[in-house]
């Protein structure tokens, strides 16, 4: 059954819904619950909790079961147990590779053979890599604004691109009518089963007080709560994490909304230098809204500063991240009575994604001196 | 015990000995061996084959245990059963974490406060992040010619860096010698406990017919099949897997000196498009060799349109590699007498490493049209 989370009307799950018909509020698969199972990867473990739809592990390159990191340095400073949660390290280097493999297994289950996407990165390189694993038709439109650089990314992959000029915005709705028409699964950014994916990170994680999530669509934070509603019922832990969802102050329409009380809004003119997490209007906003409320949960909104300052201290852990990963440190900073807590930080794809300019501690030598420059630099 | 590896010089394990003071060939640690153990990780599943030295598991980022991925339709096309090793799914994207991190617990169990590595990319960037994570002073010695690109991804987790305008060919043993006067172990490409880390690839594969690596140093070469021969000295396989060394025909001195029958001799004017490989010097060459001699072992090189195909391939399989990676499925191709053989390839790094110029399958739309955009792309 899929399930509206505005006003519950279901669907059976043999009908490709998305959203919801009567107030286009997104959907997601009913609750799942079961044991753990013996197996190494997560899928094998938690297998119960996908018994709707067979995984056909051929068409996995490995997503999931990434490090959790213990920080002893930043659980030194804070007086809390601080985790880094490093979904860089997956096929395509995001925590998009999860969902795509249940959303795509979805795909191939309702007979679809073209698959498609409304990304500005991540996303778009994840579907077309799953999409060129499995032989699938895939087209990804991008804003026509994107640059060269993540182009060259997604193009490797050699999905159909097509370039968008217009209200970007407007093309996560426009692109789940056309699918619709022309036979193309769009599994953007929270479609019920990538949101099943992600509820994969929170199986990885058990018991923990906080968890602190890079919040842009609300898809990710959606999956990885129902990952944990899911082991609660199911009595694998015992409570529940406070979520914290982390924006950019520049584009944070949930901690808008969260402050004022009301429904989602669009952001005017976002501006942030995540770019990755520069939605200006989440699809799944309102249901991640709930989601907060129901939850005791918090919305922090950091600046860009703050970012590239989390983004460079993380690095000096040993994770470079993208800045959109980064404002889950950003946001811990600005926690309150957090002293002996366990706080897990989602860590959502990597460095490498993204152009940088580090570099500080440089010096130049001819071979000849190298004795002193070395000694020089001790 | 640390053994030459060419002139069988026993040095004891308390001592920093890192190449023979005899014939400067490099030295490896005694073969272990042991059972396979209970547990998730890598480490600790073998950690019978580590019993010299504890791993100290807070130095880790969670390197190693990647996937190994089922290629059905190269398999087809081939007739033989074709697999990735994905090692682009580590903490720095690369392959060389698993002997950092090695080195690393070596390097603090010996005591030094300061680390090292002479790098063109990959590994500067790996010993950067473990350097890091744990804290010490991280000396990074580059070629001059290096691109601001790849100074920004190992810059960001704030080593010390040195450009070094000379022969970059003499650092490697230039920084050996430094190392002892001043105190820092340099890890580089063939350290002996490097090669420890990179056996660790072997023990997450198993037995198998071929497995082909891409070679430079020579260093993952050696530390893979000596993960092989521990583990087929303890009963855990039955025989050893037929090494294949790929090399860029710009710069193969491994198969120059396979196939005159010598000692390895430098390449001259080394030039390829896979310069995470294109090392005109292997410090462990002659190692290499003696590798492939006894065990019936293959070197193929391959030209730069080569690889560049084998990229794309490679990616059209899902799975985005540097163009020094994509050298074992070029080299595969070249391969004889396959039929029905189990086939291994190491991918050692992520294609985000590399500068890319992928987009040909691109249009650009106005938004209005979307509708007949799409219809004429399908």
């Amino acid at each position: 059954m899929l399930i509206c989370t505005n006003c519950g009307k279901k669907y059976p799950m043999e009908e490709h819904a998305q959203r919801c018909a009567l107030c286009n509020e997104p959907l997601e698969v009913e609750r799942q619950n079961g044991k753990m199972r013996g197996g190494i990867r997560v899928w094998d473990r938690f297998r119960d909790f996908y018994s709707y739809m067979p995984l056909d592990m051929r068409y996995s390159l490995g997503e999931g079961d990434t490090p959790l990191i213990f920080s002893e340095n930043i659980s030194r400073e804070l007086g809390a147990s601080v985790y880094f949660k490093n979904e860089s390290i997956n096929p395509t280097w995001s925590f998009k590779d999860r969902g795509t493999f249940v959303a795509l297994n979805r795909a191939l289950s309702l007979g679809f053979e073209k698959i498609g996407v409304v990304s500005t990165g991540n996303m778009a390189a994840s579907v077309s890599a799953y999409g060129a694993r499995v032989g699938l038709d895939t087209y990804v439109l991008l804003s026509s604004s994107i640059s060269r650089e993540k182009i060259a990314q997604i193009g490797a992959y050699g999905p159909k691109m097509l370039l968008v000029d217009g209200n970007y915005g407007e093309l996560y709705f426009e692109s789940l009518k056309l699918g619709k028409k022309l036979g193309i699964y769009f599994m953007n950014s929270d479609d019920p089963f990538r949101i099943e994916g992600y509820k994969s990170i929170a199986f990885e994680i058990g018991e923990v007080d906080y968890v602190i999530i890079p919040t842009s669509s609300g898809g990710l934070l959606r999956g990885i709560m129902k990952g944990f509603v899911e082991m609660k019922d199911s009595g694998i832990v015992d409570k529940l994490p406070i979520p914290v969802a982390a924006q950019a102050k520049g584009c944070s329409p949930i901690c808008n909304a969260f402050k004022e009380g009301g429904k989602i809004k669009r952001v005017k003119n976002p501006r942030t230098i995540a770019h990755a997490i520069e939605n200006p209007y989440s699809p799944s906003g309102n249901a991640a809204l709930e989601v907060l409320r129901k939850n005791n949960g918090i919305c922090v909104s950091v600046d860009d500063d703050e970012i590239l300052k989390a983004q460079r201290r993380l690095a000096e852990e040993g994770i470079f991240v993208q800045p959109a990963s980064a404002v889950s440190l950003a946001a811990l900073k600005k926690l309150k009575d957090i002293h002996g807590k366990r706080i897990v930080l989602i860590l959502t794809g990597s460095g490498l994604k993204t152009k940088n300019e580090y570099g500080d501690n440089i010096s130049i030598c001819k071979m000849e001196n190298l004795d002193k420059c070395m000694e020089e630099m001790l």
